[in-house]
């Protein structure tokens, strides 16, 4: 531990509060290191997510509106869905962006990753950046899926992600990102 | 509705899954409005949070570092917290900001808002904006909270935010919001 640096608990057993088809509530104790108390942390658990900046050689960006049953609203986001068990970030990133707006990309990388939120959750969202991405085939919604798929100039979008246009806390951290690797 | 636009659900009844001091999960019903199928989507019910990017007057910007029970890791952040009941947000950023790290602002106001993650959760969280921040008295963490207060250049911190050495989604989101208002 580096002096002045905050402690780091450990963690100890968990039990399920409540398992659900996105998420899993968990109360997970965790041990101060320095002898000192015990305490229940309420952690919910969820695979890693991917979020795609896809730009078409034109140099539009591709986004999906659609309903969010959290919000209760329609939203303005980039493509983006859960990882399935053992793939790659980068793979899962290509299908979300065909299944979700049927677009399929030249070249793909990853931009970086993130905590949603690691107050409280201990997942990671995983920003893919696909280039050359082009129509190539039809959508393939999950059921309850209905999604608006748009294409916007990149400097609109930025915009909008600075000015609140898009509220999707993960879509405006990928967005920061993507502008990172731009000025690179 | 908009043609072409995604249909908005109409929501119904919902039960609570698991109650606890962070979170509400509940399973929300959920109709198509076109006389469409009925489904119960799991929602997280929380209160407005609030991200606070606070500059000093030599171009300084607060960061806090601890320990976090969802990531399981110590993380560089903003500071922030919950919103009360009642509370506006722009008071709620000034009082997490003197809690957190005992500075306090000259000029605060709202920079914009997000949703955390509208897909699953029903809450906001207020980016608010302290301009001329100087440390003026003790910090008052709440249990648990053991917190390294920091300053770094605000171009240190962008560039931190786009590099992936920030990884809490709603800092880097913030700091887009923020970057946005200095482009004004």
């Amino acid at each position: 531990m580096t002096p002045g640096e905050p402690s780091r608990w450990l963690r100890g057993g968990e039990r399920v509060l409540a398992s659900t088809r996105v998420l899993e509530l968990r109360s997970v104790r965790y041990r101060h290191p320095e002898g000192g108390p015990e305490r229940d942390f309420v952690v919910a658990h969820a695979p890693d997510w991917v979020n795609v900046v896809a730009v078409t050689p034109g140099g539009l960006l591709v986004l999906v509106r659609q309903f969010r049953f959290g919000s209760g609203g329609l939203s303005l986001e980039i493509p983006g869905g859960v990882i399935e068990a053992g793939e790659d970030p980068v793979a899962a990133g290509l299908r979300e962006l065909a299944e979700e707006t049927g677009y399929r990309g030249g070249s793909a990388r990853l931009l970086g990753s993130v905590h949603p939120n690691p107050a409280i959750m201990d997942n990671r969202c995983h920003f893919v950046l696909v280039e050359g991405a082009a129509p190539a085939g039809p959508v393939k919604w999950d059921d309850d899926e209905e999604i608006e798929v748009l294409t916007a100039p990149v400097a609109d979008v930025l915009a909008w992600a600075r000015s609140g246009a898009i509220t999707h806390s993960l879509t405006v951290a990928a967005l920061m990102f993507f502008e990172g690797a731009r000025r690179v």
